[in-house]
């Protein structure tokens, strides 16, 4: 009794990536005994060829940026990774050699971020490579980061570099010149902050996926504060100096950064530079919460505030 | 500050579905406390239009099924609906009724079925609409139903009544009359058998979801045994008799049943007539395990093994 096609490439693809609770992919769902004393975070990104990545992106770099994006949003809560669910409607036709390919790229940061799969669904479709990630962390009690909760006086503060990944997708449609391959390869991929134990001392949090500015305008919608940032202090990679300042708006306002955006209150900022320091990661404060109705305002070097066009990125 | 189109969407039409732990579809994530003393169940599937559904069925419809199919992977393991995730790639310019349309049957059978959605992402693709759900459950340790587990000498049994669903298919393609709707419907709306207590009474089982032949080879390998069941045997739907035996191969191995494969052991019939009655489904047993290589045998009338051009669906 062989097996169909489709499942003869699960198991051959997307097997090996199979860990605790998975049944090894032989059942219809996954079966997980959740760690005793623990919250569970869950949460879910679609990736769509021609959208979030491109049709020829290397495959393994397409998986990495499919977990890596979902391994963002676990960060900014503060959760620890544990396992993680996908779906991939695939073109008929697509190569062996792309599942091998995608499945390789899961394989090398599951492992390096440590979590296995659970479970998944393998579907054709009559459009674009079409991919789902649902990915589920543990966090403490208490110790879980929202985009709710900061207050006026916070200090608003972001890790790494802002607008790389936004040039990097300028560099791949031909836009931009990058001779060092830095940006491009921010674009294609994230670098989660997977360890920044920011629970306890973020007042709140959130990845920064759609662009700063808008994604800031959630952060005060949600905790039902204003917020004032300056545009020279929200930290630029000397590729994106390199580009020039013609490229600020870009840089605030475009998507796949995959850095964290933390509300801080001025009393738990040594708390914060030692979770930096401790997980290797550069953090910054870029402006403050104040009281008001929500509303980011982006001022320039002599305090006057930045228009743009629009704040991020909307699928609609 | 107005919200991006994309978010006000999401705010209009799903977030009226979102439930405890959702944390009111404001935040990255969800933060669910597992319920104490439970195990989860979790399973995913994809929904692509021109594959799964047809691009102008009903949205109400859509969304019905795509928590329908999930449903019923979690009711052939024994398990309680708890929440859910859900990705949906929406071509640009899908009217604001299809969101609606289709929001509206999450709630309904949310409502029905008992379960909540906990988070999702809303994107666009330039491709047909492409859904997928994540759902979990919860079931007591030990009363999980897997599809491995089947011994020779247990009963194959089925809830309701088979083919109907690939019936429906062949009306949907205008190749199969179907004068009261019946077999139209079972295809575009799947009865997940949520409520039937099978744990501790079924040693295996699973959902019918891609043909019954094919789908009891994955119980067959999973468990090691062989089968064999009586094509006269299997349930059929009084619309299904009327179309004819000539659809006999398409009613055995075509997809879209969603009921339930169960095997259970001799001793366990009479508590396996006391859950059907429990919750009012019908069930049937078509054939036997036993023991030899995992393979499925279809007997005809006389006893003779019918044969097949393929056991059921495979997306490659």
């Amino acid at each position: 009794m062989t097996l169909p096609p489709e499942f003869s490439l699960i198991a051959r693809h997307f097997r090996p990536l199979a860990g605790p609770g998975s049944l090894d992919l032989r059942d219809d769902a996954a079966l997980l005994t959740p760690p005793p004393g623990k919250q569970l975070v869950l949460t879910v990104d679609a990736m769509v060829a021609g959208v979030h990545f491109f049709a020829d992106d290397p495959p393994d770099q397409v998986g990495r940026k499919l977990l890596r994006v979902n391994l963002s949003d676990l960060a900014a809560k503060g959760a620890t990774p544990l396992g993680y669910l996908m779906t991939v409607s695939a073109p008929r036709g697509t190569p062996d050699a792309w599942f091998a390919g995608f499945a390789s790229g899961l394989a090398q940061d599951q492992a390096a971020f440590g979590c296995t799969l659970l479970g998944g669904d393998t579907t054709s479709t009559p459009g674009p490579m079409s991919l789902s990630l649902t990915i589920l962390g543990t966090v403490t009690p208490g110790l879980s980061v929202h985009r709710f909760g900061a207050s006026a006086g916070d200090g608003i503060w972001v890790t790494g570099t802002i607008g790389d990944g936004a040039l990097g997708l300028q560099v791949a449609l031909g836009k931009l010149a990058d001779g060092s391959g830095f940006l491009l390869d921010r674009y294609r991929l994230p670098q989660p902050r997977v360890g920044f134990a920011i629970g306890g001392i973020a007042s709140a949090g959130m990845d920064i996926s759609d662009g700063l500015v808008q994604d800031l305008g959630h952060l005060c919608r949600a905790s039902n504060v204003a917020a004032t940032i300056e545009a020279a202090s929200v930290p630029m990679s000397e590729a994106a100096r390199r580009a020039g300042s013609e490229w600020l708006q870009t840089r605030l306002t475009g998507g796949d950064d995959y850095e964290l955006l933390l509300a801080v209150p001025p009393a738990h900022e040594p708390a914060l530079h030692a979770a930096a320091a401790a997980s290797g990661i550069p953090v910054a404060r870029i402006g403050r919460c104040h009281a008001g109705p929500p509303s980011v305002v982006v001022e320039g070097q002599r305090g006057e505030a930045l228009a743009f066009d629009k704040g991020g990125w909307s699928h609609f």
